[in-house]
């Protein structure tokens, strides 16, 4: 199967939009998604973007049943270790399931390494749901290391009232 | 005890560079660190920073037993989810052992929740050791939420030859 990676642009958002709820579907969360494409547009394509975006098309021939090109995506950004310094922080990595096994998915995790590698991070994570067998055994099976498994590392999140008590509870000095 | 909450400067980077030593100690993983503060100083303050820092100060007459007014941090960054939107990471939340139970490490969380919020973020995340109960059941009091127990988040990392491996995999298209 040919396709290409490059950079995504401010026409992609929809395309991007459309497959963050198809992953979250495939990871039971779909009421979670609360962005929309303008919101993508807006915080991808700005001066001082929040993100980055690669994106994986097939030519028009090979194009899905629903008649997309656009087939998978890496959205990452810049995150900072105190033991290490920049570091690559993959949110995303998803493949349309029709196009999978052609090596999107791989091709994608290594053209952000190569990022990763060109801006001096020494590090590329990301997280996975411990019930996806297939996306664990894909990143193990290409040397990741699973620190929650190895170091016991959690995930600890505030939102919601919670974290409006913190805000409320600021110290004023 | 008296202490005063301020956005750390270039001139904290050695106070930082200490402490985020002695919290790797603490996590039996010292060896970890490979940041000087001459990099942080690079990395946090120039033009487009990849983290910012509050740091907690004490009077010269509180000083601790090695001559530091600087006694606690709070170091973060912004990150991006493609279900919410900007996010608030906090990497390194400090105080030093003398200076503890006097509601440093609460007012450094709570002011990093008013940055969240007046940032327009709607989640401030972090990560603990799972062995470090007095952390996990400090912000477990809060109201935070771990997600690795309830939801099965693993953290996975590429680092040194792995990385390196993906690199040289990179597709040339």
């Amino acid at each position: 199967m040919n396709f290409k990676l490059r950079a995504a642009t401010k026409d992609d958002c929809k395309d991007i939009s459309r497959m963050i709820t198809e992953l979250a579907v495939y990871e039971n969360m779909p009421d979670q998604v609360k962005i929309s494409h303008e919101e993508l547009e807006r915080d991808g394509f700005c001066q001082n973007p929040f993100f980055e975006c690669l994106i994986a098309e097939v030519p028009e021939e090979q194009k899905s049943k629903e008649g997309f090109t656009v087939v998978g995506y890496a959205l990452y950004f810049y995150t900072y270790s105190t033991w290490m310094g920049p570091t690559v922080y993959l949110e995303d990595l998803y493949v349309m399931p029709e196009f999978r096994g052609n090596g999107i998915g791989k091709g994608l995790l290594c053209k952000v390494a190569e990022v990763a590698k060109k801006k001096q991070c020494v590090r590329l994570q990301l997280s996975v749901l411990n019930w996806n067998t297939p996306s664990r055994d894909f990143y193990a099976a290409k040397g990741a290391k699973d620190l929650t498994a190895t170091e016991g590392w959690h995930f600890i999140r505030f939102d919601g009232q919670n974290l409006d008590n913190l805000v409320n509870e600021a110290p004023t000095n």
